[in-house]
């Protein structure tokens, strides 16, 4: 199965389930898919930041790879991110990746390593010249510590080494940038513009984005669905509606105390409390060294849920 | 061979020499080590920043280590970085260069997720769990974003957690508190301090620290322990002298323009230049997406050398 | 006249001209409000950042206040910035300009001292108990380096303390919460909720901001009044297409080379430019030590404004 | 009086005692300034960070000055901070403190407006061509949020528009590359080199810093004084013993809970209770918005004072 050019809708970063003893739990994982399926999304991305990526050895990144790819069996597209920190480690995981079946791949700009626009463009080159799938550029300065310029991404959207843009980065403006520079460009027309914020869906979709990457559509993902469904209508009061309700569920992820664990454990840790209270995965385990969730916060959690008619 | 506690001298961080096409070149590595060694160095440190480790594939970080250890065959003690991004990749790398004879292991706070001091502190013990000889915490804001508080390296130290520190982070007064809370603590008589700064050992030595990784060790071995000696022997007025003709041949690192690379590939790359002039090593190409530096930059690296009477 | 609450419509920041000798420039303050008026503007904001308050002295605040109240004669409500660093100074700024006739004042959080969120709202409720107008709280982590949290703004809302925001963080989702959490409690009706970025004007209104601080307007103030009288009509087509046009020409702030200058000397910079090739002020001078453009820089930014139909 | 060139030895940033209501407590100022001509220092810094210049209003600044110039009547040269966010405010500063009788005058690099490094440069030019006395620069990248590069004040060194450093960047290295750039050039043999940490005096002053402006020397000039005169005399033991004790008493500055406020209320809070405690002020209120410490924490100040012998 090939990547829609552009690829539009609901592509979820697949939470990763682990085991009580930090292995990749695979019956949880397939479920996982199945409840995204049945919620309707358009394509799954496996290995994102949402899915701990960076905390999952090769073997376990293999394993989630293979087991998602076998189990969807081509019914959707499934990107898979290569996170590493330069381009000859990367261009290891694509190689990993896609001989486990994944159809695109995901990459950030180099990071540890201080970098440089020039760079950030040389290793997007690199990547598309050793990769045997579309790259898609993931913007993510909150992890890289650089931002992804907008007139970098479209001038390696032009030179066709890179097909799709996933900006997480909360800078709508810039994002704009991409949006209409690459609407505006009839070379652009199949390169893929996709939100990572989940708070922001709607005006993404109405300023002119391809679709959304929400990590809080493993919890929702028939309302993130029914949001896109909304935009694409033109039905804006209903849409703001629907994203204001995910807004508030969003909420679940501040639960963690900033006292006790980081933003990335509280987030993560309450996507997997969320889907355990659900009933979809078997453990709400996340990996090490993140700090879990007491039982005191997993309870504010499943109010989120009860509020949100998810329970 | 075991690590001294505590490690004193100097420790160079050493350069991975590359072929053209960026494997690793096994012989001018082991020229490397051999011109390391004939400097009068204390330890060697494959796999840190210096070293590009960032940029090295697995495979190739296992051919370093081997290479590096089966060379020394004992008369030094080599540590290894184990440089990932979490605590269970991380232990990935501390089994491979133990596996391959690396006698210690130094390894950063998490980075890519956001951490949290709770989870730099349990991310280190696990690593001391999981690793069969001692871990050396690497403090490196520059790349990881976070800098490892005093207080939780202190702790760590007297739970024997972490065996010493690397201090990359330009914080003297911070590393201070370290030294000081190490020497006063006699439960931690074997602990190591170690500077990373190349332009203030002999500040580092005179409030404490028991000794140095600087990078530009690669280029000068002999004056950093000609430099270590002068401290030793509280010979003030020539440490500083020698100090001071160090840092100005530090200026090498900054001759790569700014406008179109990295303070990254330009220092490396002035490494690595120095080591090609010097015949030291074959080739001085550094690893990709790295800019390398132009003709005329490697010619003022020349005069850099000239000046400190290297060439 | 009172500040209407809540504020909507289209507030700019009104540009300060100077003098070739860097005095206010009244006849083309004065040229300008007019200007501003003409194009249909809801209120004036002057001494904000687009002002360069930073840059001007005390004698010169006054004066642009007292010129821009006296001019307007309560026609237009005018909103005085009264930036400084801390409380004390910024309660002198504010009985300036409420002498020279402001109806209300923005304040941002402190800044140049270290701050904590429990100062920033001990700054605000000391300014409400010595302001005899509203207080604006004005969000520009840019400039202070901080960012106001949704939660203290709502609670500072909810006390009085402060009767509106103007924000500049580019941080669409967190203003967001703010607009949310303003419209689903009764008890703050009369709050403002309004946007400082000019690219975004579209989507604010669309989640419910009720107007826009765009620095850009003080060069097309009409385009501004057309969007805003769009999007109110939920005309989202003609809207984003207006959107798109100001985002196109708003890429004259970026005409100003990055080698030579700060991006606010070029942002500033290029207003001042555009308004003197519009006929508006008499002169382009910014404010010391600001850089100034070049004259191809100026030609450049001739050409946006041809492009966008202003010239 | 004019200042030395260069200035040499302890030079204290005078801390601003309040009463009760906030109000400059003019005998209080006088006994804390008899307090440090006491301990021997060698000059007086007003209007400094640790003054809380940044909360005080025109009019107590006024105050400030003309209050010490008149009480020390020329036994001591007096340092004025002009801290203000760009050049046309800071000259008004600069005629101020002169007329107050300031001998020299400090200002930092602009804030607030995003600069450039040539527009710091323009800022320190302007600075000196309206100055009728030195200017020191002042690096505190903690507050104005850039760094003073080492060759843009060398350069300004040489051009004879500053006439010194205050470093307080707690970047050493960057500092050294001043100390020694100054020492090397036979045209800077007058400009001042002085360290603003309190933790590394005997560092700075060993690698050639002529002197410090340590706020800690409020609490204790007599320590500092002894610290200087113990590195001038190369006494290397006895003063780092000295140093080290006065690196415990700075504890105190970390006692305030950093959930309750920001550093800056702790440090300068600690130092009024401090100075409290030890009779020399009658009050121990900081400035609007700060944080005021607990009644436990000034006990636990009280402690540190006890234990450095200061009680």
């Amino acid at each position: 199965m090939t990547v829609p050019a552009p690829l539009t809708g609901v592509v979820p970063p697949v939470c990763t389930p682990l085991t009580p003893d930090r292995e990749v739990d695979v019956p949880s994982l397939v479920r996982l898919v199945d409840h995204l399926v049945a919620g309707g999304v358009d394509a799954l991305f496996v290995l994102g930041s949402s899915s701990e990526a960076a905390y999952l050895t090769d073997a376990q990144r293999r394993r989630v790879v293979e087991s998602v790819v076998g189990h969807v069996g081509g019914q959707l597209p499934v990107l898979a991110g290569v996170i590493d920190m330069t381009t000859p480690r990367v261009l290891d995981h694509v190689r990993a990746v896609t001989a486990a079946g994944a159809e695109a791949v995901v990459a950030t700009a180099p990071f540890y390593a201080r970098t440089h626009p020039a760079e950030i463009a040389r290793h997007f080159r690199l990547l598309a010249a050793g990769s045997p799938v579309p790259v898609l550029a993931y913007d993510i300065p909150a992890a890289v510590h650089t931002k992804l310029p907008a007139d970098v991404v479209l001038e390696l959207a032009e030179e066709g080494a890179v097909a799709g843009l996933k900006d997480s980065s909360g800078d709508l403006a810039a994002f704009r940038a991409v949006v209409t520079g690459a609407r505006t460009n009839p070379a652009l027309s199949g390169f893929s513009v996709l939100t990572g914020s989940e708070l922001l869906v709607d005006s993404a979709l109405a300023l002119g984005a391809h679709g959304a990457v929400p990590g809080l559509a493993n919890v929702d993902p028939a309302g993130y669905v029914r949001l896109d469904r909304l935009c694409r209508a033109g039905d804006a009061d209903r849409a703001r509606a629907e994203q204001e309700r995910l807004c508030a569920l969003f909420g679940l992820t501040g639960v963690g105390a900033p006292s006790r664990m980081g933003a990335g454990s509280s987030a993560l840790g309450a996507f997997k409390a969320a889907l355990h209270l659900r009933g979809v995965i078997a453990c709400p385990a996340t990996a090490e060294p993140q700090i879990p969730l007491s039982e005191a916060e997993v309870e504010r959690i499943g109010k989120y849920l009860a509020v949100a008619g998810l329970l």
